[in-house]
């Protein structure tokens, strides 16, 4: 009896099949590892697609091959597989869908879910890796540079309003001309924020209405490289004309607390820890954290997150991250402030935990007033 | 003791928990329905957001609120859920993450996957829903006639490609042009299928490189608007110039066959036998299915498929499609052919099923030649 790696998951959406595999469906297929054998388990319609894109070492088998049955089920289909393969045992990620494992379980085969990570190593990033993400962020810095022009470009109206191109300047105008920016190179972002004022406050409002001058606009772009499947992420804020005293200061608060964090994150430094020490760092600056009136305020999500094949992976670096860094990981350091009454501020790039330090793969440039 | 459905996913990604709670965060969160109480929990990133997206009778706890610490896992906030609530069975969807709910059971909770649809009158749609999909549809439209024309206004070169704009037309700049099209409009697509020649006679390929002319392009567009949650699905197969004689049959052959199956699709009809039907008129037609080399030729596909909340969802109009249609459902109607030695022909309109027929809400032409 043999044990097998199982995923029936879409390769658009499950970051360790594609990770596996190295195809995108978009529709659920099967993957299995056993003894010396990779291979997929697909729809007619999705075999030629399977054959180009799956990694060298894959074997593809179209479901009618496996199983001469056009209404076999996803159950009959793993069922006949542990057959043939002689598999007792499969390990599964853990979103593995419940249902099916149930089944599986019913037909007396063991199904264990991986608690944490199905391939650790996905948090350590090879060298082609690192090109992937730098040439995601590098269209971020495209799109970014697209909203901040737009921004410089507008004029300012009587009311304080941004007006482009003989209209409004709106969150989702801006959100538009960013997105279609990355398009053209070939990166896709459907929740791009363009937040300003009250609405930046909430850091994943993504915005709507009128932008206006002297009010902090938060752009945070996370596009996504169709071919690779790797993702950027970036984040800046501006103010059009002069920025309030407050929000200078909350700005070079957190600039400082970006680049702090920087110096912390190497090999050996626990997450929390970083974190707990740039939350401090905003205290100092006379930025405190906490909750009012059923509303959070001051720096209230976690300093970053791993990045990859999924837009939010691991290491969390936030007040949950107990293990320490290893080197090879690659991190989002996004200090934020955030308060009702003037908007938001938030600063992210990058970095690449390296074997004694950590390395910025962000190019672009921060400033407040445009 | 309690009963409760319970849902732990994202709202951008499992449709079941947008329908439930109108809320479409990236990341995950927990829904819950028990008794007279309908609530989601969400970490304190979510909280505004969640305020002003959730259904009206939705509650919204903060999970520092509802478990004061900062570590509590997600099992952690559930297992308090349930005591608070007296709660001693979940019923959750068939693809609940199943480490979470092997977890659950562990500590004593009976988890049930459902089988089929979580929610199955998601299957049957309101006429607000019906207007969300028309508006994804007229986007795809919008979509659709730019490529078309682009298609119409390149110039064909002395080796049969397609010029536009001073350069060589590609799939990946149909392809581009169609998105920004619609993301102008609000409607975001990834996947759009711009695929020439024998790319064309893969039904997924996406498309890479040159357009030819007298070559089968195939368009298959299917943008979800951002805001609604909703998809719109058009396919149409042009040829710029003169289409060669075996095209402008199976075009025939495909044309009759959409208009055909819209004449069988209405309540009490078994899509298994609407399938096969439409398969018989295409043999009747001189166009067979099979499969030689290891590759499928012909109408390998399923007719059709459900579309809502999902680009796929029940029911499915193919050779596995058992349940009678009852009426309310949305359907693609999508026959197609396609044989590598010339390419592929799909074309694919909406229907709505009401009391005794069906209704087309595509409202865009099909022509073949340009």
């Amino acid at each position: 009896m043999n044990k097998a790696d199982l995923i029936f998951a879409a390769g658009e959406t499950s970051a360790d099949l594609l990770y596996a595999s190295g195809f995108q469906a978009p529709d659920r297929f099967i993957y299995f590892a056993c003894l010396q054998e990779q291979a997929v388990i697909v729809s007619a319609l999705e075999q030629d697609r399977a054959e180009k894109e799956c990694k060298p070492n894959i074997a593809i088998f179209e479901r009618n091959d496996f199983l001469k049955n056009e209404k076999a089920s996803d159950l009959d289909v793993i069922c006949s597989l542990a057959k043939s393969r002689d598999i007792s045992e499969f390990r599964v990620p853990h979103d593995f869908p419940l249902a099916l494992a149930d089944a599986l379980r019913k037909r007396g085969l063991i199904v264990l879910a991986e608690k944490e990570a199905f391939y650790p190593e996905r948090q350590y990033k090879s060298n082609a890796e690192i090109l992937h993400l730098s040439a995601a962020l590098r269209i971020a810095e495209a799109g970014m540079r697209r909203g901040i022009n737009i921004i410089k470009e507008a004029s300012v109206n009587t009311d304080g309003i941004l007006e482009w191109n003989g209209e409004i300047l709106s969150s989702e105008i801006l959100r538009s001309e960013i997105n279609i920016s990355m398009i053209r190179r070939g990166g896709f972002s459907n929740s791009t924020i363009a937040a300003c004022g009250s609405q930046a406050a909430e850091p994943h409002n993504i915005g709507s209405g009128p932008i206006f001058a002297n009010k902090t606009i938060i752009m945070d772009i996370f596009p996504r490289i169709q071919e690779s499947g790797y993702w950027g992420d970036l984040s800046r804020v501006v103010v059009k004309a002069e920025a309030p005293d407050i929000v200078k200061k909350a700005y070079a608060a957190v600039f400082e607390a970006r680049e702090y964090a920087k110096t912390l994150i190497r090999p050996g430094a626990i997450p929390a820890e970083i974190h707990k020490a740039v939350k401090a760092l905003m205290e100092k600056h006379g930025f405190r954290t906490g909750r009012q009136n059923g509303r959070n305020f001051g720096f209230f999500h976690g300093l970053g997150h791993g990045i990859g094949l999924e837009i939010h992976e691991k290491p969390s670096l936030s007040p949950t991250g107990s293990e320490p860094l290893k080197g090879g990981e690659v991190l989002t350091v996004e200090p934020g402030l955030y308060y009702p009454e003037w908007g938001g501020v938030r600063l992210e790039d990058i970095v690449a935990v390296g074997a004694n330090d950590c390395r910025c793969l962000t190019e672009i440039e921060s400033f407040l007033e445009i």
